[in-house]
């Protein structure tokens, strides 16, 4: 028996969730926001609906850290420090170097802050989580797992831009894709529901949520991916721009009076997408409460049409498809968004049934039963994947 | 009985072609380069295999024009300034406001040089072709057809990108997409030969020449196109690199050590593609010659695949296709590229018969007899259209 902490760090939060394992029960859970900020909130959420909630300044992660220890101890989550046999921390970029989750100790963590350049706004965060926990946590394993590790195995011709190849020699310049743990989950939970091996099988994997992304997994790796380079590129996001003709930045810089490109880039990521099409929301709820507004109508008909388009080019890269999985905030729960997508790609040998698709947030089997597709809804749990991986890596 | 002049006038450069119409026979067809520096080339061709040039200095696009038809006088291939009934030209840009070829009177040269800032290196050098013919033959109708006219009836969702909706309403930032006088052509002769009503068919036409670009043809309308606010966007090309994360270009110019954005656009439009992938050729024949080597297989591996992923993505986009349509310089002449592309989307029901797949530059049918989606090579006429719009639109 042991309990293993999946940690999510970011610039200013760290979310967290304790799991007993081997058994993968979720003990407690929860975020401590605004670190390093006035009025930093901390929020634990065990036992039975059972919520701990204090508003306080919290200078930085390593005390946000051993304040959490010490308050799961206070609740009587945990007996001692000792009791945390594993900690688990989500690292955006792994670049080509991190194929698989990996202990840190040695370089790993120099490695990780080397690779801020892909990553600039996450990884540096990630690596703070991971000092916090080292120095609070010092004689425990902790484990780094990568978003970018699942997508290692795509091939070069489909990783590669089609750029000077010196600038992927030389700059690492390349799709990296994202998502990485949420993708390998979900198609894993496929090939399981459907009782076939994951050697076997085409699946395309929707993981939709105010980020997005697709990714074609043939034979259980990923062999391409929607998001880029950073998570800008692909379908239409909440407040991304997804894939545009690069030509636009110059031509709109210009029109905006803008000189500096980084800031046409935030318009991109934090601007653009959903909210910037609708100039209402980055919210598919709020957005679906208003498609008689016909900007909205336009924006949901932009989303969807993403979508399908790269599933249809994923069904080229595998050559066939046996399987599409829908997963994340929009993908688990918005069943109009699935049958929009699957209903107008029925050339495919597709189709949802009706009835089925009104479920919302847990596995099943969404198609007809003659559909030639498969088409699922499996929840993602990219904090269970971590403490699996924690459990793995430290036997 | 009416002579017809097609043009196409780049910044320093003439293409003509001259058909008797209605019977559109190729008269004679030339080029003029290298107008306005030293020793400008002007050529002729005609009758069997005749051939007239001269190096000559030839200053402006006047001049040019004047001198060819003066020589064509010389050379008896006219009577007379009088025998030109009309005259076509290409205009890159036509923005929304084009939606069909139209007569140059009115405000239409002034909307088409207002237009420049969609394609600034092409439209003022078509101003420059169209003022130069209307100083020299005044009375006679000219025509311009527009390369993005034929992308006009794409629905809002495909054409608009997933940015801020004012910049659609204020700069015009959208999809426009090129190559529309070949898509339509190529679309319209594959409805014939295959004995079919083009309202009837989905189409996907291939255009891979040294621009590329791939199109969704419904009914005989253009509903989706691989190129964007510019020709750079979509597939691999010769030297355009296609779709890229737009996040590339901050990180690039940094590392290259840019300040100016417009100097990535440039290396972006003219040193990547297959030639930045290879750093041998952007011409496909010649890295064709050089398969053996890895990073050239690579990037044929990566053109191929951007080109099947297109399609993929145009058959959701039309919830079915019933043709795939070659053309242009790689399309019409490269076996290879037509069998990697197709015969890897098997699953989509298409089979390229391998002996029929080994004809070149004709119209043929190259599918096997059991494939469900048929596969053509067409060779395109752009030239062609053109005259037809001047005879259309003469009457």
């Amino acid at each position: 028996m042991s309990k293993t902490i999946a940690i999510n760090a970011g610039s200013s939060s760290l979310k967290w969730q304790l799991y007993q394992m081997p058994a993968e029960d979720v003990i407690a859970k929860g975020i401590v926001e605004r670190i390093g900020l006035k009025d930093s909130i901390f929020t634990i959420k065990y036992g039975d609906d059972q919520k701990f909630e204090q508003i306080i300044d919290i200078d930085d992660h390593e005390i946000a850290v051993k304040m959490l220890l010490d308050q799961l101890i206070d609740l009587k989550i945990l007996g001692s420090y000792d009791e945390i046999t594993g900690v688990g921390h989500r690292v955006v970029a792994g670049g080509e170097y991190f194929k698989d989750s990996t202990v840190i100790e040695g370089d790993v963590l120099e490695k990780i802050e080397e690779l801020a350049d892909l990553a600039p706004l996450h990884n540096p965060a990630n690596a703070m989580g991971i000092k916090a926990f080292k120095k609070i946590l010092p004689d425990i394993i902790s484990v780094a797992v990568f978003d970018t590790a699942f997508h290692t195995t795509m091939p070069k011709h489909n990783f590669l831009y089609s750029i000077p190849t010196e600038y992927y020699e030389k700059f690492s310049a390349r799709k990296y894709g994202a998502h990485g743990t949420s993708h390998q989950y979900v198609s894993q939970r496929a090939a399981q529901l459907l009782g076939r091996p994951i050697e076997e099988l085409k699946i395309i994997t929707c993981h939709l949520g105010n980020g997005a992304s697709i990714t074609a997994v043939d034979g259980g790796k990923s062999v391409d991916t929607s998001m880029g380079f950073t998570p800008l590129a692909g379908v239409t996001m909440g407040t991304r721009s997804g894939d545009i003709d690069p030509s636009l930045l110059p031509y709109l810089m210009k029109k905006l009076g803008l000189t500096d490109i980084q800031d046409m880039i935030n318009i991109l990521n934090k601007e653009s997408g959903l909210l910037g099409l609708t100039g209402l929301s980055s919210d598919m709820r709020d957005l679906e409460a208003n498609l008689d507004k016909p900007e909205v109508q336009t924006a949901y008909d932009v989303f969807t049409d993403r979508i399908r388009k790269y599933i249809g080019s994923y069904v080229t890269v595998m050559n066939g498809v046996d399987a599409i999985v829908f997963t994340a905030g929009i993908g688990e729960n918005d069943a109009h968004v699935r049958s929009e997508v699957i209903n107008n790609m029925s050339w495919f040998g597709c189709e949802i049934d009706p009835e089925k698709n009104t479920i919302r947030g847990q596995e099943v089997e969404i198609s007809t039963a003659d559909s030639k597709v498969k088409v699922l809804l499996i929840p993602t749990d990219e904090e269970l994947v971590i403490a699996r991986d924690v459990e793995r890596l430290r036997k």
